[in-house]
């Protein structure tokens, strides 16, 4: 199957190198990694095993790779903007568009360019960094689930997570995918949040009792404005405790915005933050904490500190 | 009058400048300024007009000063542990304490250590900064609220006003205060919190669109929790709007706390957020906002940013 991955950041490289090592035909388009990949291809170290693709498609633009059967968009959601530039040479009659961005609002942009039909959507549940040029580093997780975005068939999408079970990247296939949507943001709005905001990573914000409450809080107000989002099955309660317990064994992780925060990239507010805010207010939940983070966050954004 | 300014600060620089040059007889307990005001006075520079003091009392310990009339306390509310040393030498008899320090708990504390019955409760509303030692700077405002700690008796308060307003300080001698600090509230906590949180000062807060409404729900959270504190006359909600108003006018003010944060100093959370959300919640109000921003200040607290 011939792939390409646009966003080639921690995300992007990690799926895309098992995707290669599985015998795909896998173009990247790179940027910061592009020297290194050509010249010493990929370096994954992973919990589940450290590999080295030799041989990597690495590109700098989409019209050097042409039409594919796969794209899978892996790119910051602040540069969606940048979709029609990045996107449009790699598609043909019969290509999938495959969304594994953060947040809400990343299929309806893909849609608005290429058509509802071909579009994918995805949630990663992944914990990866970039190294130095040409090396990704896996924490830990990867699991993928998937959903059409336009009606709720399973055909298709049920192909697609074979193709990535093959290379050993967890899937399944879902004819509704807001749950997990919602679901992956019970997690990503505090924790990408408050670790972006404040500087400090997952562990000392579970240390610290206040900032503990303060994300329990903030995750039942997302599983509220997510049950209100029209999804056949509801999230418990029980699920910001589980996950509050899981985020125990992520020591001293930073998520991906903290990242952005300390690499001095633009956050992924809108999609992360400001698109679910607008959608729980328009089903009438309230999200008072979520809210204060996210103008705490947007004004974090302007450069006039003292 | 024999007065005694303990933690010389802004304020208490200030205020106990405004009594000297009145005819009183001040002593000030000096740290960082010590040096400068017993070589050179003390120049306040003030929208009132500039002022220099050429001969100061200031020590180092207050046994060097001994007992007065009145004790004005400036302190910063994390260092009240200190009460029983910085003010035990001053105190006689007839001693007056009067606290002018931020937030909730100072005369309680204060009450404790020397009697409630010559403890009286104060709010200034003054913007000032220190400069270089020696030097501070009274930006506007200025005038104090006052009244007893315990019971409701006006006379004692009447004449200290009198003392206050002679002396070119605005004063109101009232019978409860527990108004006056609520309303001091309603702008130190949302001020002075995002101010030191963010590292901003007043005008950009309130020129970002987000941290606008932020400020004006934690007004109006802090309104209600004081409305529920059995005070007589109630805050109205027009007093956020006029609060915001007034701000307006503040220009690229800088609140304390964030003066604090800037200098390394501890914040004073416990008297400007903690004590009323114990308040708060025990009067059955819930603050969400406060509780989110109170938890964010006290992450903040710890060093161990990446």
């Amino acid at each position: 199957m011939r792939i390409a991955i646009v966003g080639a950041g921690a995300l992007g490289l990690y799926y895309g190198a098992m995707l290669q090592r599985a015998g795909n035909d896998v173009s990247f388009i790179l940027r910061r990694d592009y020297e290194a990949i050509r010249t010493n291809g990929l370096h994954v170290y992973s919990v589940d095993g450290d590999f080295h693709l030799e041989r990597v498609k690495g590109y700098k633009t989409a019209s050097e790779i042409g039409e594919v059967d796969l794209v899978i968009v892996g790119l910051k959601t602040f540069a969606n903007h940048m979709f029609g530039e990045l996107i449009s040479p790699l598609v043909g009659k019969q290509t999938i568009i495959v969304t594994l961005q953060n947040g809400l609002g990343n299929e309806e942009a893909l849609a608005t360019h290429f058509g509802a039909d071909r579009i994918i959507g995805g949630v990663a549940f992944l914990c990866a960094n970039r190294g130095v040029p040409g090396v990704v580093h896996h924490l830990g997780e990867g699991r993928i689930i998937i959903g059409e975005y336009h009606g709720n068939e399973i055909g298709r999408v049920s192909t697609l997570a074979g193709i990535f079970n093959d290379s050993g990247i967890p899937c399944r296939a879902v004819a509704e995918l807001k749950k997990a949507r919602w679901e992956k943001l019970v997690w990503n709005i505090p924790f990408n949040g408050i670790c972006a905001l404040m500087g400090r990573t997952v562990d000392i914000l579970l240390r610290h009792q206040e900032t503990r409450k303060l994300i329990f809080d903030i995750m039942i107000e997302v599983i509220d404005a997510g049950n209100a989002q029209d999804v056949k099955e509801k999230i418990k309660p029980q699920f910001a405790e589980n996950l509050i317990a899981f985020s125990e064994g992520l020591g001293p992780y930073k998520p991906s915005m903290l990242i952005d925060r300390m690499e001095g990239r633009q956050l992924e507010l809108e999609a992360i933050l400001k698109i679910p805010l607008t959608l729980a207010k328009e089903s009438g939940v309230h999200m008072p904490k979520v809210e204060e983070l996210y103008a705490l966050l947007d004004l974090s954004e302007t450069e006039n500190k003292v």
